[in-house]
């Protein structure tokens, strides 16, 4: 099995200002191919560290991925020290050029000094064009390895791992496979969840490892199979998704990685049906991670953020007395929050939701954490009132996929 | 200056499962001791890879932090490498022992074979007791260096580093002070903002250092000074970042890690101004980014997210003409969008935002990236046409930076 280093350049990661990311998401890729990762290394912005990191992976792996430290400015110094490494000098590449030129035209910004440099490269490397920023791909071979230089930002080396890297090392670096499967369940914790597949994980295959990843409510589950007959591993796993399926079938909500906006997107499409929301506590969160699906127009039509109580009464059509007797966290007026958006949006589907997401606002009877959710439907209104615990970011993505999940639960029990 | 390296082991890390955060939090703290990190190095649960990294590590630094492989399991190995390592045997240590069963007896869990072997420690070390695991951990010294090994867990972690780790270093290894100041701008891209800082660069003194560090049209200049001197450090500091107010005043919205809608909110609640948004494009991502800062609701009233145009209509008053002649996507329906959103949340400013996220959607005169912002405030209305990449992610956030920044600019030009 081929063995890859990844060395990720930045002073900011070495002063913990900046946490490494792309490396998990690249280890994760490398090993879909079946490409083990040896190690990670960061160092900082550094000719004499980035070129003993080089010469120490290479002779430890057969694929080095090399992140960071290729922006326009003085403290980029990747390229010059890799061409160094590779004893080459940096030579003037027209196709960089204009690539750059484009893309600084397209936002009426001017080409200057620094980058023009963004397009000079090693001699000796292939260029891998880079339409998701100015800083190119740099590739070089030696001894049978390859050495790829890409830029830091994640949009950046994501474009350049998926358009370039990953279908060049699939072809002369694949060795054996390791097929991965998530299974996305929303609704049981992630301790309950494992209690209840004990069994089936004493009943796995050999070849087959299963890992828990939960994030705010939803717990991936991932089967990972290893081995050198593709057929036979996803003959395997297609066993396993389905006996998952027969043990918490309730909790299931899609596959791979759809996220819970999209199965709920994907539910109403299939439906001919429409989504609105009226969000005051989650503040639009609900309704930014809709509009981030591509197409969800089709489906989802808008939102009112209510973080005024009189936009709930003016817009909305909340009663001021339900208001007066209930309070703005209450179900009622959830309730009516989401009657009023499936007026105003005239959807067959609304979210109503109110909730105290924190530091303070909280009181003995509606601690933070409270959140009182109505889903409106062409069959009435359902409620609910849940509680969370303390820090506002998690209640604010809990109270969302929480509202989600009861619209997916709606919308399947039609 | 002393030099650190961190190790982390474990699989987890180098599949992509895990993201290594515990690196971050450990430099930041190395630094406020004036203990530059060198490298962070990942590596999995086996021998070999532990012995070669610490010894590599022994020759690069002074001080050698490592996390990870400590647990009862069989995949967990660093103890006896250690132990291999410095060449010493494990021996069963009392106090361990009983600091583990009595941490079991409160969860009323049996002593087995496995938690029992937590209490054999490599004879040679110095034992720092976990009173936030099972997992001692364990503090070598060789050649004026140490190696210190603690849990992966980061709570256990952090109580080692804060109990044991970091008092012991800063009494033998403080040397010197690391000093970081960020300053936070938007509006002028890296490489225009490196060429007009050119000079200011080059006269830092050498204490200093410079770094550029960008992300969706915000650029964080991080000063960095060095030195034995924290007073003479933060004197230097504080002249530079007067001299950086000089040159791009205009660019700088706050320091240190205030984020823009931070700085708006700031801004407003300095004037007791308020502000409303009207979303299409950005699908309430603007308000989301807003309400995720506490007490944001003393400034801002909230949104309409309009995916639909009838709601534009209806809930906006924009004019179905303007509609007609312009299109959705126009500097007239922004500013339609930004006057009735005023209206209707009665704010004294406010944000109207229409354009093309993509990735479909686009045509020859309004390509994928093109959005119109209007801002309405006391004093009328501004709007602006721009044009950025064809990512739909990164569009809305470049879309909603761009919003904050126009409104920023209103309030400040008051």
């Amino acid at each position: 099995m081929y063995k890859a280093d990844i060395i990720t350049i930045g002073d900011e990661i070495l002063i913990g200002q900046v946490i490494d990311t792309n490396s998990a998401w690249m280890s994760a890729e490398l090993n879909k191919l079946g490409i083990g990762v040896s190690r990670i290394i960061s160092i900082q912005d550094n000719e004499d560290e980035i070129l003993r990191a080089v010469d120490n992976s290479f002779n430890n792996a057969d694929v080095i991925l090399i992140t960071g430290g290729l922006g326009p400015t003085s403290d980029d110094i990747t390229k010059p020290a890799l061409a160094k490494y590779f004893n080459t000098r940096l030579v003037f590449n027209a196709d960089v050029f204009l690539e750059v030129s484009n893309r600084l035209s397209i936002r009426g910004l001017p080409m200057n000094e620094k980058n023009r440099h963004q397009a000079d490269v090693p001699e000796s490397c292939t260029v891998l064009m880079n339409k998701a920023g100015t800083a190119p791909g740099m590739l070089f071979r030696k001894d049978g390895k390859v050495i790829i230089s890409m830029p830091g930002v994640p949009s950046e080396m994501k474009y350049l791992m998926n358009e370039h890297v990953l279908p060049l090392l699939s072809g002369s670096f694949k060795s054996g496979f390791i097929i991965h499967k998530n299974i996305m369940t929303y609704g049981i914790g992630e301790s309950l969840l494992a209690e209840r597949l004990e069994n089936f994980e004493k009943e796995l295959p050999n070849e087959i490892r299963l890992a828990y990843l939960p994030s705010f409510g939803i717990v991936k589950l991932r089967l990972t199979a290893r081995g050198d007959d593709e057929a036979k591993l996803k003959g395997l796993i297609d066993q396993q998704v389905r006996k998952l399926y027969s043990i918490v079938a309730e909790a299931i909500y899609g596959e791979d990685e759809v996220t819970l906006e999209e199965a709920v997107g994907n539910l109403l499409l299939e439906r001919n049906l429409t989504l609105s929301t009226a969000e005051s506590c989650t503040g639009g969160k609900i309704a930014s991670m809709i509009t981030s699906i591509p197409g969800c127009s089709a489906w989802y039509n808008g939102s009112v953020v209510t973080y005024g109580n009189a936009i709930k009464i003016e817009v909305l059509g909340c009663n001021p007395e339900t208001m007066e007797r209930y309070g703005a966290v209450s179900e009622e007026i959830a309730r009516e929050m989401a009657i009023g958006a499936k007026e105003v949006f005239g959807t067959s589907f609304s979210i109503g939701i109110s909730g105290i997401a924190g530091p303070s606002g909280g009181s003995e009877e509606k601690p933070v954490g409270t959140v009182c959710i109505a889903v409106a439907s062409p069959h009435g209104v359902v409620s609910e009132r849940f509680r969370f615990g303390d820090n506002r970011i998690i209640n604010i993505s809990r109270f969302a996929t929480t509202a989600l999940n009861m619209v997916r639960k709606q919308i399947i029990n039609m």
